[in-house]
C-alpha cells in the first residue's frame, strides 16, 4: 500500500481513537491500529474487543491496501511531527515493516497480520435515533461523576440510557449511580427512540465517546440493540458492547416528599465546604451541615488536626424550615455542586434520609446524595 | 497570642516554607509550623531538622506569644480563604487550640508544645557573600537536572558549590553529575567568597531555595561553614546542613582535546530526538548520532516496534570532522538541550569518550555527557 495524510488530520483522527486500543498487550494485536485504504480514502481503526473506533479521514492513494502498525508509538510520532507536513506511508508487501516519510524524517513500523486484527460485529441495531452533540454531552457529563467503579457492582459502573413514561410525558433518561449519590439527568425522546429498551453503556465507552463530542451542532447518529450501541459523530463510527446486568430500579431512591427546602448560592457552598473540609485529613471529608431560619453552619473536625466551621446567612442561603442537622462526604457535595451554574435547591426529609438537590435553573437533572452519620 | 495577618502575605510565606515541614509525621512536631509574635511581626518557622526555612512578615498583634499548628492543614485554609480578607490569630493559652477567624469562617487549629519544636543551630559561619537572586537561579537551573538520585552515592545527591583556579582567575562553580552526565556553571567569585570550602548543598535544600528566587534583583546573602549554609533572600532565612562527603574530582572526567566539533541548530536537534525516540519504548530509549561532513543522523530502534531515523543537513548542523556514529539516552539529551538558548556546540573524541557540549551564546555552562553502546 502507498497513500499521504496530511499530518494535522492524522493527529485528530488518532487523538479519537488511540485510547481504545489496549496498553498493556497481553493479545499484542489489540495495541494496534488498523490501517485500511480503499483508494479514496483511509480508515483507521482501534479495538479492546469491547469497543471498536473507526474513522475514516481523507488520503490520495498511489496503492490501496491493509496493515496494522502499533497505536501509542504511531500516535507520539504523529504528535512530534512539525504541523502541517504530509506524511507518505508506504508497505511494499504484506509483512515488510510500514514506511512513514515526512521531511527528513523516516520510520519503519514492524506490522501485525491484518488478519488477526479482531472484528467487531454490531449485528442488527433496531433502535435508531439522532441527539445533537450538546445534548449528549450534557446527558454524559451531568452524570459520568456518579458511575461506579467497583467491580463487583458490574452494572452500576457505566451511565443508563433508557425511556422513561408514557406518551406525551415519555423523556429520554441518563442515570448514574454508586449506591452513595445519583444523577438523573433528562432529554426530549427523539423520534425513534420511543421504544428503545434501556441500555447501560461501559464507563470506558463514555470516556471515548466524550472525546468525540467537543463540537456543538453536529447531530450524533445513534442505533443500538439490547447488547451493543454504535455511535455515528462525523466521520467517526463507535460501536461498544453494553453491560450485559440490570440496572436498580432507581425511582424509588429519589425522595418525591422531602419538604425541607434550602436555596444557597452554589460559589459561596462550594467554597465554604472547601475550606472546612481542609481541616480534615480523612478520604471521605465527612461535612456537616446545621440550618436553621435563613442560616446554614457548616463543620468539620479532625481528631489529630482540629475543627473548623463557617456561617452562611441570608445572604447566600433562604431556608424556613425546622432546624436539622445532616452530613455528607466533602467531595460527593462538590461533585455536585460543580454541575449546579448559579443557586442549588436542597429538599432534605431528615438527617438519616436521601436529600434532593437540583440546579434551579436547569430542572432536567437532578441528584440525590445519601447522607453520612457525622 | 493574639495578632492579624493579611491573607495574601500569610499564604505567599507559607507557600515559600510548607515543603520543608514533613509529610509524614514519623515525629509529629516536624509536620508543624511554628508560629512566633514578638508583638512587632510575625515569624514561621519549618524545620525537617536537615533544613529549616524562617520567614518574617508584618503583623498587628494584641498579645505577643509562640505556638505550633499543622503546616499543611493551615497552608490549605489560608489558600482557600477569600482574595484580600484579614485573618485574626487567638490562642488563649500555651495548650489552647489556636483559634483563626476570617470573615464567618472559623476554625481551631490543634496545638503542639513551642518547647518540642527543634531549633537549627547554624553556629558560626566564617564565609559571608551576595550574589544577585538571578546568577544564583542560573546557577541551580543549569546544574540540578544532573544531580544524582541514588542514595548510595549521597555525596552527589546535591549541587557542588565551591571557588576553583587562583588568583585573577578564580571563578566560583556550581557542579552536578550522576556518573552520566556533568553540569558545570561558573560565575564571577564575589567578595567574601575567595576562601570558601567547596560545599555540596543538598537536593532538597536546592529546590527549597529555588522557591524563594522568583524576583530577579533581590541581592542573596550566602553564609557558610564546613557543615551549614544559611541564605537570605529578603525576608526569609533558609539554613540548612551541608552533604557530609567528598564531591569527586570531576576535573578529570572533563573533556580538553575532543577534536570533532559539531554545531547545532538546538530546536530542530531536541524535535528530531523526540521523533526519533519515539519507537523506543525503553526507559533509556537509545538514540544514535551518525556524522559526516554537515550532516546528522539521528536514528532508534526497538525490537518490538520497529526503526525510525532523521536526518539534519547544512541548515541545521556544521561539521566537518572525521565521519563517526556515537549513542546517547534521548532523555539526558534533551535534558541538556533544554539549557541551550539557539545553538548548541558538541565536542566529540570517539563513540566511547565523554562528549563535551556547551551553548555557543553562554560560554560559562558547559556540560559531558558519557556516551552509550547502540
Amino acid at each position: 500500500m502507498k497513500f499521504k495524510a496530511d499530518r494535522a488530520t492524522l493527529q485528530r483522527a488518532l487523538a479519537h481513537i488511540h485510547g481504545v486500543a489496549e496498553k498493556r498487550n497481553t493479545i499484542p494485536i489489540l495495541a494496534n491500529v488498523l490501517l485500511a485504504h480503499d483508494g479514496r480514502a483511509l480508515q483507521l481503526t482501534a479495538t479492546d474487543m469491547e469497543i471498536a473506533v473507526v474513522e475514516e479521514i481523507p488520503s490520495e492513494a498511489e496503492q490501496a491496501g491493509r496493515t496494522t502498525v502499533p497505536a501509542a508509538v504511531l500516535f507520539e510520532i504523529v504528535r512530534k511531527l512539525p504541523g502541517d507536513v504530509s506524511i507518505e506511508f508506504e508497505q511494499v508487501d504484506g509483512e515488510a515493516p510500514l514506511k512513514l516519510r515526512a521531511g527528513n524524517y523516516e520510520t519503519s513500523l514492524n506490522v501485525l497480520p491484518v488478519d488477526d486484527f479482531p472484528a467487531m460485529v454490531a449485528g442488527e441495531l433496531p433502535h435508531s435515533f439522532q441527539l445533537p452533540a450538546n445534548v449528549l454531552r450534557s446527558l454524559i457529563d451531568r452524570t459520568k461523576f456518579a458511575m461506579s467503579n467497583e467491580e463487583t457492582r458490574y452494572y452500576l459502573n457505566g451511565i443508563y440510557l433508557h425511556v422513561a413514561g408514557e406518551g406525551a410525558e415519555q423523556r429520554l433518561r441518563a442515570v448514574a449511580t454508586d449506591g452513595h449519590r445519583l444523577a438523573r439527568v433528562e432529554a426530549d425522546v427523539p423520534p425513534g427512540a420511543e421504544d428503545m429498551p434501556g441500555v447501560i453503556i461501559p464507563r470506558k465507552t463514555v470516556a471515548e465517546l466524550r472525546k468525540l463530542l467537543d463540537e456543538d451542532n453536529v447531530p450524533v447518529e445513534i442505533s443500538l440493540s439490547e447488547t451493543r450501541i454504535q455511535f455515528r459523530v462525523g466521520s467517526v463510527l463507535l460501536t461498544s458492547k453494553l453491560v450485559d446486568g440490570t440496572f436498580p430500579e432507581y425511582e424509588r431512591v429519589i425522595p418525591r416528599n422531602n419538604g425541607r427546602i434550602m436555596r444557597i448560592a452554589k460559589q459561596d457552598m462550594a467554597a465554604a465546604v472547601g475550606r472546612v473540609a481542609a481541616i480534615s485529613q480523612e478520604r471521605s471529608r465527612p461535612v456537616k451541615l446545621a440550618l436553621a431560619n435563613n442560616h446554614l453552619t457548616l463543620s468539620a473536625n479532625s481528631p489529630d488536626q482540629g475543627v473548623a466551621q463557617e456561617e452562611l446567612g441570608e445572604n447566600s442561603v433562604s431556608y424556613d424550615g425546622e432546624p436539622m442537622e445532616i452530613g455528607f462526604q466533602a467531595r460527593y457535595l462538590t461533585d455536585i455542586t460543580d454541575q449546579i451554574e448559579a443557586e442549588a435547591e436542597f429538599a432534605f426529609a431528615d438527617s438519616a434520609a436521601p436529600t434532593l438537590i437540583h440546579d434551579t435553573q436547569a430542572p432536567a437533572a437532578v441528584y440525590v446524595l445519601m447522607p453520612i452519620r457525622v
